[in-house]
């Protein structure tokens, strides 16, 4: 199935353990980053707007990893996003980050659209919600 | 069930977002923290030494997680961690972060032991294991 | 010079970089977390209460390091807090965390005491003055 | 003065703090990202092998900083590398990060030259040596 959004991402130094590869934190600093990278640049939402004049919020409330192979400083991981499912207040997201030998990391991550002033859930804005429904059209039309 | 292992931890300026609340990947660095101070202070397990002059591993495989309620800068989060299960290599734990209103976080963690010459995994050392199945015992009479 | 303010910490698998020492912006969230701590326990300041209720902010405006020696995994350092100046609205501080070899890192730090609704300088506010000034008056009671 | 390497970089939600600005120990996780991509992409030098099959630390020793301007998610701040000095062993670095507005942050940073197994000082090697002083004469032309 074809992802809805990709981008390459470099393993830095910053990244890595002890052990010499991913503390595992990091990834999930990578993956906010990559769904703040799709708001932007894949659905034309402007995060930053969204999040600070409009106090909206996008919180995780569900988030299953698997890490399946390890990652190494120099490393280039192609994440890739899939969307699972689009309800009313919640999305539902598939992540992986991929290296030359398969699938590193993949994530299960449900998020809540919120309202920053009281935290509470609510439905997506009118222009979030547009968007997301092309997103999940187009990547339907491209797995037929 | 009595957790078997606990301590208090407070959230930090430097744990929260913009929303005011704790950015999620801090969560995991206060996992990785509190498992830790597990090992130091619960197993009495030398972990820095564990990681560095043994060159054993502990890489995280499998990872669920729930944000079941916001926490914010100055909560006093009592951390919980139970243990699910000891395998020859590897160990799966449940641990929760509550606060004053109930769970804030609750994780279900595995880990695997690893050679970090070769990043395989192998048998826990036998002290290791001998310290996680003391801890299974004691965790399952207190239950009693 | 005694200090005004101590605090051990213990140096974590997740400071450490591939090189299997402090990472050095691990550093400086250490710095501000102890800083935090000395708000709380030294000058008796609710800092989250500060920062959040009171909306007072207080950003580090100048910052000088000296990494003197490395720090590994396991490591407990002593942090020790001087203060060098409480100005109207700024107060510069000097901070070392040392090891059983010495001072690995020292800071010396300058924040300035700001309104998180505009980002201007003001005041402190009079409760964090006297219990600075109160600090200072110890520390240099105790010089003699 | 024109800059030795330049890149722009986004400020991120996960950079911010309950200020809504960024939290300052983030800026040095930029700051050795940066030069991490000045080595990769400016000096042609692979930063993941130097440090990892080659064993060569570039520890920092000496760090300035100051905070001139906030910084707010959404930002895109240009950062600017000067060389300042080679050495045999150590390198000294001026870095900006410029919004619209004038410079955010600067930085003046040393670093030397290490072996990872001994994490004692050393000369640079002769291929870094070499792409510093070419950097250093493309710079000097630049300014005449």
């Amino acid at each position: 199935m074809t992802s809805t959004f990709e981008r390459e991402v470099l393993v830095r130094f910053g990244h890595c353990d002890p052990a010499g590869i991913v503390f595992f934190p990091r990834y999930y600093e990578l993956l906010n980053a990559f769904v703040e990278d799709w708001f932007y640049d894949g659905l034309g939402i402007d995060y930053a707007t969204l999040i600070g004049a409009r106090r909206v919020g996008l919180p995780t409330v569900q988030l299953q990893t698997s890490f399946e192979r390890i990652s190494r400083i120099g490393d280039r991981l192609m994440q890739r996003l899939w969307i699972e499912r689009v309800g009313r207040s919640s999305l539902t997201l598939r992540v992986s980050f991929d290296g030359a030998d398969g699938t590193r990391v993949s994530f299960g991550q449900v998020l809540v659209c919120t309202s920053l002033d009281t935290h509470q859930s609510q439905p997506f804005p009118d222009d979030v919600r547009a968007a997301l429904v092309r997103a999940v059209q187009q990547q339907q039309s491209s797995e037929q």
